[in-house]
């Protein structure tokens, strides 16, 4: 995907549906050049507004439709602005599960100006059925309470952080949104049910015994919908270490109002005993909150009382940062 | 899929890989009229052996490529058998996630031969993902220590048992040969991995207050490839019900040498952890043990240990009949 980018935001109804979005300017700011969103829009990545035509002549090379829906459709009154887009010039991105090259007003308009379409959801390559056997190096997968709730952002926070202090370290992305930021990775939740650990065996292959592959976590086992991906994802992934992701304030599972959220302990225990089918060594390392929805002067009170009841560091991936998860990696 | 059937067993290597085959000729052997056989093929139905030329004239109409395997690629060397029923006048299935239509030479000769293929593993309704709202209607779902052990067949007896008492009842089909058998269903491991819990819950949709739904169960929570698929399949279902299913003589996971299996009170308990999440009332209500590679008199010895083990009713599905689970059913 060439950038500079032009965000489409659409017309969804929260900030979470754009969260694609938000990880591109929050971690690859220097590529995001304007946002483009249509009457309604309740998202805002507070980059400067843009028309197709505006973000052409300021030098966007991609617009990104970036954002996420359950089901991955992509609405049909969005079409006509993706064609504009071609038409100004621009290839287009999508990480919804409807690929762009199936519509075909799309299809024709990126034939008739010569431009790329890419639909990042969709894995280019054929995988294998996972093996469980076990692959040399060191990965930790970032797992949740539910979905959005800081997985991807913890496992880049902590790719970081281990950079910095000269350790090998690559994160893995396995979301639309982390394999758009990285340039790499696979949309777990599209691959055939099938092949779900075998993508992940596939994604983090066989590497330096002091390399940490940081893996970007999806769902969760307590999700309905979508925790065969969460457990396929771990039994692939095969853990030395787990982060347990959680956002403080939100009172059911995303988009299911009467599906309560587990407990944090519950939560952990479940993962670590479904990790252990494929690593029995797995241990849990550290508790990220995603305090930003907290009243700022209850972050220390509540992160103080996670560490008191899991005895694990709890920190805020963006607020605090993950040094104390990072201490943790031997 | 127009009956009768010519069932290709193309070179596989052992019993398990033509399951598919073993499934039509065990519960629509009506059907069945010959199996075709490579040199070196491992795996045999009792059928009629026939050419493709043989089955032809015989009537067949639909040649099934009755096998799976992990991975579910088809062989490049039986393209030119599939090819030969093509002109030969039949259609061809087949329930492997490769599709027939993508084999050049395959979808030439169909089209030249006005012959019609039939990829069943491919589900052709849009799924949504799930919501875990309860429905109405009750639920039985097999679930396994393993792959391949007799959730298809437990489901299927229960079935056959519940409407020979006169009750409602309907078999759901998650898997190809399951689907092939009872002419619907979904095959659930080829479905995105995003829908597997959406998928289920679209194939077992509201009914009446004392329908039986006796849904196939896939894979097994303890399978480092599928557990994935399996957990979805549980959690889309909201099972009333579990049957465990087992096959003793089993040293290790299906096709996974190094990959122990779990212990049944310690599988039965996993699952039924995993099916509280969408229905706090599931029970265990049987255990069904293929007993055809044990001794015959060590049969009822086994079964009653196992009886004693978990406290539930311990059948074979074949050998002793599915009568005293059908009997714990409200």
């Amino acid at each position: 995907m060439r950038p500079p980018y032009l965000l489409f935001l659409g017309d969804v109804q929260d900030q979470l549906a754009a969260k694609t979005a938000h990880g591109l300017v929050d971690w690859r700011p220097e590529r995001c050049l304007g946002q483009l969103r249509l009457p309604g829009c309740k998202a805002d990545c507070r980059l400067p507004e843009m028309s197709v035509r505006e973000a052409a002549a300021a030098g966007c090379r991609t617009m990104i439709v970036a954002v996420a829906n359950s089901g991955g459709w992509l609405a049909e009154h969005w079409v006509p602005v993706i064609v504009e887009a071609l038409e100004a010039g621009m290839d287009v991105a999508s990480g919804l599960h409807q690929r762009l090259a199936e519509i075909p007003a799309v299809a024709e308009a990126a034939a008739r100006h010569g431009r790329a379409l890419f639909d990042v959801r969709h894995p280019v390559h054929r995988f294998k059925t996972a093996t469980g056997i076990k692959r040399t190096g060191k990965r930790l997968l970032t797992v949740g309470t539910d979905c959005s709730c800081g997985k991807k952002y913890t496992a880049l926070a902590l790719e970081r952080e281990l950079s910095a202090r000269g350790r090998k370290a690559t994160f893995r992305g396995t979301g639309q949104t982390g394999v758009m930021i990285s340039g790499h990775g696979v949309a777990i939740d599209a691959v055939l049910a099938d092949f779900i650990a075998g993508a992940a065996e596939w994604l983090t292959p066989d590497n330096d015994p002091d390399h940490w592959d940081l893996i970007e976590g999806q769902g969760s086992l307590f999700h309905p919908a979508f925790a065969g991906v969460t457990l396929g994802l771990i039994h692939g992934s095969q853990p030395d270490a787990l982060v347990l992701c959680h956002e403080p304030t939100r009172t059911h599972m995303r988009g299911l109002p009467h599906q309560k959220l587990p407990g944090l302990r519950e939560c952990l225990e479940a993962n670590l005993q479904a990790a252990r089918l494929t690593n029995p060594a797995v241990r849990a390392v550290g508790v990220a909150i995603d305090t930003h929805n907290l009243e700022p002067d209850r972050r220390a009170t509540y992160l103080a009382r996670v560490e008191d009841e899991l005895g694990l560091p709890a920190v805020d991936p963006i607020a605090t940062g993950v040094g104390r998860i990072a201490d943790a990696l031997w």
